[in-house]
């Protein structure tokens, strides 16, 4: 496929037309014909599938196993907990016929009217519905308890303004649904993998994140509590990139869900479910990358080293090809995954141009005068240094630089978030700062009514209850009421 | 979740109800709240996961990477080829709605009339039109070419009858689609990819499989050839498990997809698609299974060995504990999957049955008397044989059993198989023996009309113009016409 490697937009001029673009130029994902949906391109898909790859291990070493559920819920199914129904049900897409036909030119086909289904489907937006419906079948005792699943799969909502990766109408996604003979245990559960989530995005995708729990009003519709990862991207705006519900006992409730205890007595089971999706894609292109493409933790880049020769005879391309083969080798027996471009179609600048916008962590150069000198040129992609370095033990070389950059793009954006984030306790300040972006703490009345206020003036929201920050009780920047604790308040996407 | 373990009817008895109470019983699968939709349970899709994780491995081997494309396909598009929207378009899915309202006793939710589509959308049966209607803006110059993509997703086709794993609405598969420069390029790519389904099936799920290619009539719907790898289950009947289409250029064609050659002349793209879905699970079952349960192919089982304590008193258990943490700990530093159930609830004999059940291919029961002796009992789940053995050196045993286990399955399902296909040049007697199963392999004079006739007459198709054997001319049995090869003739799920 032909990369086209023109400007793009720096993030200075439009941060998000930045992003727009290099979500496209990098190849990572495009819009379909399909209004609202996208298709995940190889390289962006190869990045997904590490994150994949990663979660499953981390989600099946609590426990977890992998299932799988319908597609298409029965639309009553959705009014069944109320709440749910409310905040789920409303936009999505709508399964109402089985059949096509041919229509009566013959040169297209129309909907059956026969094939009317008596009740209409739903594609499911989340699958809480059809799994609780399900569980009823599989739980009858305490000692069928927990039941921890996990689905890897598509859903839909039907979105009207979306953008790549963070908001589309179908995106892939991970919904872990567990099951718990207690209260406690399902809290336990449910804060668990949040922890999974925090540890996943700050270890892998090295993006520092915040942990806290949701306010009412923010909460995911069907649950008592709502755990989030907060992440900020460059322009200072907030992504929840992760959540993990308690959902008490109303999904056993409106499905009937019950076990006998070891009383041998009824009682409703309890719930959690925790996702991530392709949004944390996302999360990953907004805090790294830069105004020449794509920057990538070495632990989730497709590539992690691309070795490029340059040359004029071929004998010198021979004598390189030679060296770079043992190079190559002896790196991806370290499980370095490398790549070698001696394509002598493209010129070496085309190349680096193209290396930079996907994000490659490594680029090592070899030109016929290094060979003489038993020497390479290195360069890191987060920090685009050169550096020249001998040959000979270059692949422990590669190897510490990846783990520097893994480091070093996690503290980058950790001292970015640091400074951008600010205590607030004056309404007129935070209006006047909260323009710029960054995330504020700010002492809250907790009430509803305060929350809509400041979502109104200012387009920002109450992100979480932080659990890492010591808490004194205050007033209410807003209300001027007493505060047990400061919420983090920040745009959001 | 409490397994139930009653008595599965036998195969002699009713094959087709064997099959559907042990998928159950198992806990592989089973019907969901949703017509013609399954729920695949942890344990069914735990086999899955490992036939997903090596194709995947295979398919990449081969150049081939993953990407993802929309659920969800314009109704227009089906209708751009005119043999495939025949196939094809005509069973499936239609949304026609956006958005659910509540409805007016505030009980339930209704669909939103006003929220109708301009133009249907289709869930896709399988994704030809959406994935060449992208590539078009993917290949500009035989430099593009060729692109290798395939999808591991979700499909739907509205079918009347269904069968868990066998026949459902929806199922998981994989479809791979590629674009290539030349005719030879893709022909040879289509043979490739079905190379890949007969050696995984043969070497991994232990099922022998016959390669051939189908009748025009049988082909996929705008294919011009289809290569397909046909099974034999234990009532003598065929299950196609795998299929690799050549396309030619009609998606090319109907999606006006044209690159450059070398000589800088526009040309029609040449297209492959291959694929194989959860029906592969159908496959594994019926083939080795049987009147006790599952029998697993080792490379395939998620546990590959139980070991069961058998003890009276809590100091037997402990010292049996201790010398199976040990084993335990050895087998799986040689990658085999190990489970030690030492719950105290339920009697060695319930245990013994569900692992029967449940087709673990190595059982190993150590009680107290065993562990003076230093021996214990391995029994084998193929042949039900058991062996006392030494502990001391127990592992290799172990590991000996597991090859010989998939060897012994392998050869057991092949040597039914080849006792069960017949030469066969009379129509009369092959009207008669058809009915017992078993496949024929008949001279056929190449008319839709006699493959017609005989599926009227005796519900057997042409499964496919095998590969494997030598062919010579000779006369069609049903009208006495000239045939140039024997077709493979079976009935077929």
């Amino acid at each position: 496929m032909a990369t086209e490697i023109k400007g793009l937009t720096k993030r200075s001029v439009n941060y998000s037309q930045w992003y727009n673009e290099l979500v496209v130029k990098a190849e990572l994902a495009e819009q379909a014909d399909v209004r609202g949906c996208m298709v995940i391109r190889p390289y962006g898909y190869a990045i997904w599938e590490k994150i994949q790859s990663e979660l499953d291990k981390q989600f099946k070493a609590t426990g977890v196993q992998n299932a799988y559920f319908p597609l298409l819920i029965p639309k009553s199914f959705l009014s069944r907990e109320a709440e749910h129904v409310e905040g789920f049900a409303k936009e999505c897409a709508v399964v109402t016929h089985y059949r096509l036909k041919t229509n009566e030119t013959h040169d297209g086909v129309v909907v059956d009217p026969n094939a009317k289904l008596e009740e209409e489907l739903i594609i499911r937006p989340t699958s809480e519905t059809i799994i609780w419906n399900t569980y009823k079948n599989w739980i009858k005792s305490y000692r069928d308890l927990p039941i921890l699943c996990n689905q890897w799969c598509n859903v839909m909502r039907w979105e009207m303004r979306t953008r790549l990766f963070l908001r589309t109408s179908e995106f892939l996604w991970q919904e872990g649904h567990t099951a718990h003979a207690t209260r406690e245990e399902a809290e336990d559960r449910a804060k668990m993998m949040l922890k999974v989530y925090a540890d996943f995005a700050e270890k892998y995708m090295a993006v520092p994140v915040i942990q806290g729990v949701k306010s009412e009003t923010e909460r995911f519709a069907g649950a008592l509590d709502t755990y989030t990862i907060e992440a900020m991207m460059q322009d200072g705006k907030a992504l929840q990139s992760g959540t993990s519900h308690f959902l008490g006992q109303n999904f056993g409730k409106a499905f009937d869900v019950t076990f006998l205890n070891k009383e041998n007595k009824p009682e409703y089971a309890w719930a959690t479910s925790w996702g991530v999706s392709t949004r944390l894609m996302g999360a990953l292109i907004m805090t790294h990358s830069d105004d020449n493409g794509l920057v990538l933790p070495p632990r989730l880049a497709p590539l992690q080293v691309v070795i490029i020769p340059i040359w004029k005879t071929d004998e010198q391309l021979g004598l390189i090809n030679d060296k770079v083969a043992k190079i190559k080798a002896n790196l991806e027996a370290m499980g370095i995954s490398v790549k070698y471009d001696n394509d002598d179609q493209k010129r070496p600048g085309f190349k680096f141009a193209d290396y930079e916008l996907k994000g490659v962590p490594v680029r090592v150069v070899i030109g016929a005068r290094d060979l003489e000198n038993g020497t390479a040129e290195i360069m890191r992609r987060d920090t685009l240094e050169k550096q020249t370095v001998s040959i000979e033990g270059i692949e422990d070389t590669v190897k510490t630089l990846l783990d520097d950059i893994q480091d070093n793009i996690y503290k980058k954006a950790l001292d970015y978030r640091n400074e951008h984030i600010y205590e607030c306790d004056n309404y007129d300040e935070f209006k006047e700062k909260i323009k710029e972006g960054g995330f504020f703490l700010c002492h809250w009345d907790g009430t509803a009514e305060t929350e809509a206020k400041i979502k109104e003036e200012t387009q920002a929201t109450i992100r979480c209850v932080p659990y890492m920050f010591e808490q004194t009780p205050g007033t209410d920047m807003v209300s001027g009421k007493p505060s047990k604790y400061r919420v983090l308040i920040a745009r959001a996407y």
